[in-house]
């Protein structure tokens, strides 16, 4: 486990892109990296040194992470609370800790909390029965949103309902006593956008641009960052409710706040505590990445930079598509865009699967979307010229 | 061995800094890569997942990394000749080739290869003896400079010498029969620049701005991209020079040709057929780092733009001075500059030994300058305020 002489390790649970980005990271900055991966291909497991083999669930597997490095950390939110609290207990570093990551686990616990602290959101319900979903929806009118509180991603555990003949649907064949549900509103958005915050145990935040997000079918597809036309006040706005979140529940790492803008102003929609896709543009677009930035948070070091290095950057979301070959496509796209920077996650193509995207940094927002779209359509098979 | 489905693996010779800066590159291209590493504690060997051990003259050893490689390439010139070629006849792809490499290796073929070209360099002898030097004195006057025409690198196997009295005790102390020597005419140059040129098998080249290089004690210190001041004329005229040597030479991989700038023009003080540390700005500062470009060319893959993103990018070695524990200056750096990049190479502390640069990317020249310097300053031990 030696590398840089004195300096710190971090763990991650999870072995996803976000993991593999985050290592990526720590090279520079000659901080150690130990990530605990279900197997040595997971996306990060194919570029860690350092890889405890194990599951997130099964506690001799996270304590042998744990033992290994001075800060564990997280590329997902489904770590069970009560094995986080038992780390914490035999006195591991946890960043976030259980207490502040619980509000990223947990849509509940996360809307209560908002509530409390006046945060603008959609208005909300806890149920725990189709008649209950039925007498929001009087009031709220249809459509309205169901949700799983915990353990949904990428849309899965979210469905918009039509009426009562859908609500029943999703949660009979949903059902299990396990389950805590949530309803909202259905906003009627004009956008999404995303605020992020990078905070270190000591209080030090720094706020990324705020990015508007392009979502299909409930997962993100595009992210342009800045948020194109964002009125300063806006703005502000958001990376205020970034901060006023991030001190309010303690959050250390990297935080994303997903926000829809609508007409009377801008409502909370989903927190994440680590690196995001949403901030994916800031390895190439920022001075200092998202990753640079959570590795250096979770270690309470000074945090870096987060401005942009250019004008527009545009990411776009490499979704497996019909052809299991993308060396064939990247060949093409290095080759028409020299500008084009790809990022592959070293995953097997299957169908709706992220396995990598690709940023332009441009002068002109329209030219960096159409040659960020180009590229991921071609590599999802989607143009093929 | 396995990563992103199909594509290819790139093995490196040689486990220093410019192969662990490579191994980063190549996470987000989705290629594989796998690094000949003396020990598992070397700069590259702590973050490649794919290490083979064994040493850089051991034909079973470069025999195990080129099977398991689709391309070879190298951190270093110090592979013996007979090895690589032997390799070549064995069938394994070697980027750049052995006919290529040679001209990095040896200085007498490289200089009498550019004077076959035209190439404006430093009058040259090839010499065996002190009266030959001397004799070259004579016509070319004192100080001369005596190189051994193989192995030296950072300033080693170099030596200015003002007298005859230096020769002697230079040649009779380095002597050796297996030592093929080389002098030069001492060139009072006003300043000394770096070409950076990235070539694939077929044919495809770019080429970096023209980079500024100060050295301390032979060895490079700072590099300033673009070179301050520089005519257009002296700049495609620089870019010119490494392209036809280039293309010349058949190289592929990045090409680094150090230039003196003199009052009359510019000569070819040395070549470097691999990333160089004049190109280290790059990460930061370019569109495509010379990593990425290194990658992409060995592999003949389309190359990337290699334009600057900031209109000054300044770099600083961190040259390993009295204090073993860099950590702490570390958090001190980070702290001072939040737009500072930091990179080290995981190496333990030495004197004069190179662990790490910093890079600053400003639209201010001095600016950039006076940051970089304060921190590579600090981690040294220079300052300590």
């Amino acid at each position: 486990m030696s590398q840089t002489p004195l300096f710190p390790t971090v763990g991650m649970i999870g072995g996803g892109q976000l993991s593999r980005m985050t290592a990526q990271a720590t090279v520079g900055l000659g901080v150690n990296f130990v990530v605990l991966a279900q197997s040595q291909t997971d996306s990060a497991a194919q570029v860690a040194t350092h890889v405890v083999l194990g599951g997130h669930s099964r506690m001799e597997d996270l304590r042998e992470l744990a033992q290994v490095s001075d800060v564990i950390t997280f590329d997902h939110e489904h770590v069970p609370e009560e094995l986080l609290r038992a780390l914490q207990h035999e006195g591991f570093n946890l960043q976030p800790t259980p207490e502040a990551l619980v509000f990223a686990q947990d849509k509940i616990h996360m809307r209560k909390k908002l509530e409390d602290l006046g945060i603008a959101q959609p208005k909300f319900a806890q149920i725990q029965s189709v008649e209950e979903a039925l007498t929001f929806a009087e009031s709220h009118d249809f459509p309205i949103v169901l949700k799983l509180s915990r353990g949904g991603y990428d849309g899965r555990g979210v469905w918009v309902c039509h009426s009562p003949a859908e609500v029943e649907i999703v949660m009979y064949q949903t059902f299990s006593h396990s389950f805590q549900w949530l309803v909202e509103e259905f906003v009627a958005f004009t956008r999404e956008l995303a605020s992020q915050v990078a905070r270190s145990p000591q209080g030090q935040m720094v706020t990324y641009p705020i990015v508007e997000s392009r979502q299909v079918n409930g997962m993100c597809s595009m992210v342009i960052a800045p948020a194109p036309d964002l009125s300063d006040t806006l703005s502000i706005e958001a990376q205020n409710t970034a901060m006023r979140i991030a001190d309010a529940l303690n959050v250390t790492g990297m935080l994303a706040v997903e926000l829809f803008e609508t007409s009377s102003g801008i409502l909370v929609n989903e927190l994440a505590m680590r690196p995001h896709n949403s901030g994916h543009w800031s390895i190439d677009g920022a001075t200092t990445s998202q990753f640079e930035n959570h590795v250096r948070a979770v270690l309470d070091l000074p945090l870096g930079d987060p401005s942009a290095t250019a004008p527009f950057s545009v990411m776009v979301n490499i979704i497996g598509g019909k052809y299991p070959d993308m060396y064939a496509a990247y060949k093409h796209c290095l080759a028409r865009d020299p500008g084009l920077k790809v990022h592959l996650y070293g995953k097997e193509v299957r169908p709706g699967r992220k396995v990598g995207h690709v940023t332009v940094c441009s002068n002109e927002l329209q030219d960096a979307i159409r040659r960020a779209t180009h590229a991921a359509d071609y590599f999802m098979g989607v143009i093929e010229e």
